[in-house]
């Protein structure tokens, strides 16, 4: 399971050479930055939805959509799913939680 | 590093024991619900932000956030990563991403 | 100026008579619920984005976008502006905004 | 009830002048737009959480701390409620709803 985000980070790498009218994520690199921004913003908006609707599949799909296009976002930015993986095992593997929770946020 | 996710969401399992005031995930279950989906609105928009910045440590940063966030969700709905792993691999195996694109969304 | 807010809750409102294709609004309350929030969470991002562009002229563009989408939510829960300005009226007029701070959030 | 978008406007310019600790606009303000455009993704979900809810004192409250926060925007930005409202005027006054629709978002 775990090489999903690796497989699917090396088609939002391919894309980058797809013509815009080829794909949907080919189209969001065309459009931009603001784009894949926006879908973001509006995920994160229907997975709230979803928790709130309390329907499984729902949280699954809207969850599922918001990570997609963080990983969008990623690959756009030269970045990937590895980055974010270490990051969060820098913080729990390093009593990151508690960090956290001194954060106070 | 395909563990991280499943190593995440064996401590936020883990966490659902605890004490509201022994650690940041047990306040946020012991808050409910909304508390989570408010930290989720958050960092997406932080996420957001720090990629208008352009900066690359914030964007992992802050992406590293929503994602952690998102799995607190998954975890107190009963749910885990590979959930939402499948319903990735479902869309990009069976040629997922154009079925999206087919979507127009 | 004090009453666009008022004509626009009367148009919103006539809106409701329309025919789904006769109209952007129209539509929107055909759509339902959901779709009215989804436009409420993109256009908080939008205006995130201008605000980080810091180009006035989107600023103002994507808060008129984002103040209009609220508007429709209203009148499609039977409420209107007046509820909200009463609202923060009452905050500011019996010192609301010192209460907010107290609150400390 | 028109003018309470202005006197708040007033009271926002005010705060400007005050010590960071005086209230929580002035606090706001210190900490900088990040944290003004923060509050806006976060007061945004909110109020997409009380629709869900459906419980109109909810949002009526939560509609007004996000235009509250978009108000602290304007403010920060040296524009105000009356140039948001001007906007919804001349979208609306110019058949601006039709026009939207046609934009075809």
């Amino acid at each position: 399971m775990s090489d999903v985000l690796e497989q699917l980070a090396q088609v939002l790498e391919e894309r980058k050479q797809a013509e815009p009218d080829s794909s949907y994520v080919a189209k969001l690199y065309a459009k931009g930055l603001d784009s894949i921004l926006k879908k973001i913003g509006e995920e994160a908006t229907e997975t709230v939805m979803a928790a709130k609707d309390g329907v499984p599949e729902k949280i699954i799909y809207e969850t599922a959509d918001l990570w997609f296009h963080t990983m969008v976002l990623l690959a756009q930015q030269g970045l990937g799913p590895n980055d974010v993986l270490q990051e969060l095992e820098r913080r729990f593997g390093l009593s990151g939680l508690e960090e956290k929770a001194s954060r106070g946020k």
